[in-house]
């Protein structure tokens, strides 16, 4: 059955660069993507798949359900574009000033929806029900995925897969990871108010600068002290903003940056020990305080069984030379929500490009198209493996 | 002879005023008082008083000479404005948008112009030289009183002394203080030049924030360690700027504040010692940067002998109802420089207006007219006593 | 062949169980191992086991040829015991006051000696070599591994193995662990010299305190900012002192601490970043300071494929419930060195006893005495197999 | 008379030197003065002169009224040795071990007596009371002043003088100053308690070293910033205990030191803003602590008119050569709380030897003799002339 479905992937390989490249020349920002919604849901409407849209927002749900019974697997592709301009000189350039395909996520759609229509060709001949989970806003803070589940998408979901083509991982590595595979990105803003006052009177004043110097400096500690030293935690204040003039002490300085973690107990250690040193800073020095912990997406926590399956059966697909333990990365996903429901694993697909290599995000990122394939295999045999 | 200058200024108080007026709606700014300084030169021509323009940029210097040989005495006056905008409600209210004499400089003016006026009325009495400067640039870096005194404003004084008119201080009350009466105003600059990364790598960047907070935190050090405890010195970090995205870590942080030293030895000290402290901080962080420390003008150290001297001949001055060893205050006055080449004295002179009162610099200061016959009589009987 | 060896074993457990209490009733401190060395080495003798002793001090060696051409497999036990008052109260309790085998060597002797005699017994049915390491001096730097290493002791082996019987982990479980498994454990030293002075009179001193103060402060980056938030590290300033009466202050502190580190990178990082903050605070403060840095035991790095391998065949020991990846430990072992000559794997023997489970080192420590027989099977089939 | 007075006390001088000299043989430590007491009661008696003996412990006060009626005039003299080894080469070394009159208060004793017996004899002729403070334990907390005002020695005196003979300071020399002379002594001991643990894992403890360290860098901002520029203070941290094997994270550190200042205000302002900040850093670091702020002798404040009118006699005494504004002292005095009762001031005498100069509290401390003329004159004349 795989072999056939491979047949089919490869020779619909076309089909699936002149979407990809349909989406990278039209893209459209999180919680904006209207067109590429429509785009999705018209594809399948065509084939005569299922098709749910609209849904927790701009998701789109396609559902294909075999001839015989069987669990119940999702895979899952993001579609929304990042608001950078298209440096690249490609024939498929962005045709949208300022926004842009600049992560993959139209390489995401490209292969689950060409996966899609070869699942549907080969309904009759499947187990198990095949849901296909196009998420909007995965860039954007609260993202999409948490409105998807929320709106049912896991209804009935055994398992879930997803991956992300990697442009700085070699083309034909498979990169697993049983637990935490991506971080939990949270942000956080402090404000501090002094009193401010001419410079060369200090003690009529409460010197921001000096509370906010010793606010960063004894935040130092939390890592260095309070997390245990086998688990990773960063906390980086990346803005510190109390412009004055020379000779006027700060009455306010403005402070924020970002702390990543991969387990939700050091997640509440970082935010807690956090309140702790700001208000004790804060007490020392007599000074007032606002402090915001913003909480981004959680991490990504691959599941065992799952992550060693997908381990396995990568092995077994064509284009696949390596599969690979990996790293966790300090970088966040939404697709966390979906693995806080069900089982299921995330892993990247190496798609690093012949030519010059540049990372996501970059405003002339570009990956190797045959990645899609290789993607779309790993994804199929992982799904309908679930069902043999 | 003082009580016939005491009288004839009494009689001239109304023009006194009528002056302080016509300067106080037509203020200049520091650098470009050419209107104030052609009245000045004007005032004296009529009168027939030897005068020189174009002293060292703007200044203006009248010279009287008794008919008797003595000592050479010299009074100071500042004639520039500042760049504010005139809040009061007054008939003489500045005629100029954002321009205002808000530092009581006309004030300063119309006493020394007729001090001079009645010194020239009574020249063939007189024993010695009055050198009358009157200085531009006051409140603006480099200011005039060091261009003057190298275009030979000092030639041949023995002595010189100088008022400031204060909002603050009781109508009649002088203020003196032997040694240092002002400080040391000097600015710095200090750019951190880290290397930046994603909020999520730190090991990759040199995070500038973390670098600047340490620096500020080690510089409270210098006064709390360095600087002799019996004597006084500011440092205060005004400024810190690094902004940045949540997630991205500092490349750079602009830092800036003020120094206030009433030494030469401390100013030294704390322009080196920062120096150390910089270069510390940025071998221990493996980062770079630049220092700049900005001298502004010295301390004004008063003379000894001087002080006294005019503290003792000030009691004795009709509307001088108190004689007070004021503390020295932090901001600074070129005068400074005059004191470094001959002996003399600075002192304020009470003029707290009856109703609200304004510090120096705000936008609705005033100062009380009649503390301008305070400041002549004073000077006058600190003048001629010295020839007596 | 391995059952014969089990049932071996199996038969000879009472043996195992009066070795080990003899050896714990007569305990001797690394490196004074002297009547332990001779015990073994005797017990080795009157069996006619091939035996070197004296190996790079207290060491010994006995070699067991199989019939058969094969691989060299090295097993090591350590045998030397803590300057620890035993405070059990068992019939077996040390007899030597202050001198106690609180870390299980005993344990450990009494296994590989018991399994050196069954493949002795087996010795005609065996392929391959198998070179049985009795370590001295495991607790004490520089260690007994590094000169028995230098002595010849891994000539002409092919793979090594050991493990430690550990109280903390249940019995029935084997924690293996691919790469770093137990940390680098590093000390250092460092003394800033400031110049002392009154109290009262700081400008005249470089305040060593204070000095100290930020230096450990500034430490804490190290961790938070220049080690890659992956991978871990420890900086621990343990001791700081400067004793001084309330109005001299401090011309000296003495600090010193540990650093943890579980790669090569990370503990030359901290060496060198350390010297980078030390220095930098040196010039900052205008002090002296002498810095030592003293490498402990490197890191026990366990190789993939000999860990991977010893997970395998672990899993099929008559004994073991469990095989379980664990997670590294921030303890030093000298095992380290072994593995920096050959390929092998060091793993932890579940011995959580049944009743009170006190950690390694603890006056009251003991282990559950049925873990050497799982201990002893799975160095046997771990050793064997490689020559299967 | 004042010449008389001046005659009598020259030809008295060798008599002066002798009491000096036996005092210095035969010292005794503060709150230990039995002897001394006995000595100084027993000149006192044997001149008929009426005295008064075990005042608020080994205090002595003798009165010596003059026939005609005036003001009540004290002078105080101290008289207890410190417990330092006497390490000077002279006849009359002392002969106490480890006891030694290393601050002059020997010389001062017999400055006084020798004056009282002066005194004694013209009493016919004076007008006024004159009340001799021979106080005892000025050199350790809470000092004899306190016990002795307490106990009445104050009562019906209008006002007192006091003097110290200086080694630093010229011979010939009488230093002055209008109010704050010698500084509040305060110290304090804060007790950081953590939570210890082993050096690999910080997680589980509360670092004291990093704790104090912290608070020790927190605690400069105090004289940098909430310390008026103008005003003196000093906090050091003189002593950081927190001794611990490598491998052990301080549960403790003990930190203690000296605060000076000069003002009431500034003294309870260093107590309480140092409470804030050790507060704030307990609760930034969840650790617990003890802090005792314990209060010196305050600051030596000299009454105004009290010091200018010694200031203006003492330029006519016989062998005062100069007499001198001098900066404040940083040290502790505890004739402090006369002058929280009655006006007066304190003066220095200046003592320095020809030879080689020592501060006091030295082991080889020596001073002038002939400074105890130019005392007793001075503080005869000021004394005398209080009744002119």
């Amino acid at each position: 059955m795989i072999e056939k479905i491979y047949a089919e992937l490869d020779s619909s390989y076309e089909e699936m660069v002149d979407i990809r490249r349909h989406l990278h020349m039209h893209p459209e920002p999180s919680f904006n993507e209207t067109k590429t919604a429509y785009y999705i849901r018209h594809f399948y409407e065509q084939l005569g798949v299922e098709v749910k849209h609209g849904v927790g927002g701009n998701g789109v749900i396609a559902t294909i359900r075999g001839s015989k019974p069987g669990k119940t697997v999702a895979l899952r592709a993001d579609f929304d574009a990042l608001s950078i301009q298209d440096q690249k000189e490609v024939a498929y350039k962005s045709t949208v000033p300022g926004v842009m395909h600049a992560c993959g996520h139209d390489g995401h759609t490209a292969t689950l929806l060409v996966l899609g229509k070869v699942l549907h060709t080969f309904r009759n001949e499947l187990s198990g029900t095949y849901v296909l989970i196009h998420q909007h806003a995965e860039e954007l803070a609260p993202g999409g995925a948490k409105a998807m589940i929320e709106a049912g998408a896991l209804e009935g979901v055994d398992v879930i897969f997803g991956t992300h083509l990697w442009s700085t991982t070699p083309f034909g590595r498979i990169d697993y990871r049983v637990g935490p595979i991506m971080a939990a990105a949270d942000s956080f803003e402090i404000k501090i108010q002094g009193r401010g006052g001419h410079g060369a009177n200090p003690h009529e004043t409460k010197d921001a600068v000096v509370i906010g110097s010793q606010l960063v400096t004894n935040l130092q500690q939390l890592v260095s002290r309070r997390v245990d030293p086998l688990e990773s935690a960063v906390l980086s204040v990346t803005s510190f903003v109390a412009e004055n003039p020379y000779n006027i002490i700060a009455d306010q300085a403005l402070l924020g940056g970002t702390v990543r973690t991969f387990t939700e107990a050091n997640r509440v250690l970082m935010e807690k020990e956090m309140a702790r040193v700001i208000e004790g800073t804060s007490i020392a020095t007599d000074s007032l305080y606002e402090y915001n912990f913003m909480r981004g997406y959680p991490a990504v926590v691959n599941h065992e069984n799952e992550t060693l399956y997908l381990k396995e059966i990568a092995a077994s697909v064509p284009g696949v030379e390596e599969v690979f333990q990996c790293a966790p990365q300090m970088g966040g996903e939404d697709f966390a929500y979906y693995l806080e429901h069900v089982p299921g694993t995330f892993f990247f697909t190496g798609a690093m490009p012949d030519g010059d290599v540049y990372p996501h995000h970059h405003p002339k990122f570009d990956f190797k198209e045959e990645a899609m394939l290789v993607a779309a295999k790993t994804l199929a045999t992982a799904a309908l493996n679930m069902n043999e």
